[in-house]
């Protein structure tokens, strides 16, 4: 089976596009027109796949959205990924989980993510180490994207702490372990200096970046691209997911904003 | 509604226990004779509560091995702790989930924890810092137990990091969060030596610890108690679960691990 490096690869030449499209079904921002209950808010993500997925690299479903309808909930996110295998069979399925744990118990987030829900790719934290990782990264088909540096401001808590800095520790183990799997990423948020985005990408020159951020949240995707290069997937949720307040709007103003995102990105990627 | 805190203080004066039985359905470790299915796993995990319930301070239900089985996994967590508090009603229930994001999502994390499930604790990934935490600490009546220290040969690719070391920064910072909310506890291993363990309780004089890794793990009992005092919950997990291969002899083999983990804790909590 090809690796998601190569998946990942052929389908940013062929679309030329690194848009990632969160998922987030949120009942709080969810357009007028849909129901507020599991159908309503599948149908909303449906309709958000529908219009981008021509132009979506990858699709990440945010698994805490989720979680917090219970069993629906799960059934849901089933859906969504099958929706995305229809609509979109080249795009990348990214479960943003965050996960992280040891021993027996890292394998069964390994297996809920791989084999129950059959993502692509996730999202883990590297606090206890590189075991947390091990079941995640014999899995050679597919990606796992390792938090290194994130753009809120209590970041500094902790991947600021140490000299070098923790984030430029995970950076360099990351690039290290991978030099033997070839299936880590590593999630980078685009801070506004841009300069600590730079310096993850001298550290691990070869892994792709998940950059959170873009859009809404504020960050600056010409500094992404000029900074990371174009080993990336720039994520933008909520300014697409929520590009109308209304239903009837809603495909149209989603494409369109992806669309926008698409023309910025274009220039870095010939 | 009274505190985490409150509730953990009298039950452990009441049983004079700070045993924490850690749920874990894994099938391939299920004694002989229960079902390999959803059905089976929790007529396993029903037996052992039946078996501990005067004994548990705690149970620590371990969301991977629920959601590795899907849908079907999230009703059994969901009929795990129904059953907890059916035969445990003044039993603690502490999700062990490891969560840790930002903003909206973190909201919806503790959304699942402490609503969907309505679990009494959690445990919480504290890399992206304080903001990751602040839905959690908003819920005065619940309790979060951060990762801090953990007893694995990788602890040390991060938690080791700088001088002083990241673990100690953790302890830190919690205990100084902890002076507003009163509803934090910490994840500290049983490491071989206890001098962290003894460290963080310095550090953080006033929070609960949550001990894994007692019992087949090897971690030391009564190091844990010597060195981290008695405000600890001290899991256990493999050791109870699978105490015994066989179902016929399951609830007495496990009855007598947990009775052998209680009578070594009570010379530390008269």
């Amino acid at each position: 089976m090809s690796t998601f490096y190569t998946r990942y690869r052929e389908r940013r030449e062929r679309i030329r596009s690194v848009l990632c499209v969160g998922l987030d079904p949120d009942p709080d921002q969810l357009p007028g027109g849909y129901d507020k209950t599991d159908a309503g808010l599948l149908q909303h993500l449906e309709d958000i796949i529908e219009s981008t997925a021509d132009v979506a690299l990858a699709y990440k479903p945010n698994a805490a959205f989720f979680e917090s309808r219970g069993a629906g909930g799960w059934g849901m996110l089933h859906a969504t990924i099958e929706k995305i295998r229809k609509a979109a069979p080249e795009a990348l399925v990214i479960l943003d989980a965050k996960r992280g744990d040891l021993g027996n118990t890292a394998s069964h987030y390994a297996k809920a993510v791989f084999d129950e829900l059959n993502a692509d790719a996730v999202t883990l934290n590297p606090y206890m180490g590189r075991e947390s990782l091990e079941p995640f990264l014999e899995r050679s088909d597919r990606c796992s994207f390792v938090l290194c540096l994130t753009s809120n401001t209590g970041a500094r808590d902790l991947q600021y702490h140490g000299d070098p800095p923790l984030f430029e520790r995970v950076a360099r183990l990351c690039h290290e372990w991978n030099q033997q799997t070839n299936n880590l990423g590593l999630v980078v948020g685009a801070t506004r200096k841009g300069s600590e985005l730079q310096r993850v990408r001298e550290l691990a020159p070869d892994l792709p970046f998940l950059v959170p951020g873009v859009g809404r949240q504020g960050g600056d995707l010409d500094s992404v691209m000029e900074m990371a290069g174009k080993d990336v997937l720039v994520n933008s949720s909520r300014s697409i997911l929520f590009a109308s307040h209304k239903r009837e709007n809603l495909v149209e103003s989603a494409r369109q904003e992806a669309q926008s995102l698409l023309d910025s990105m274009q220039k870095y990627l010939s």
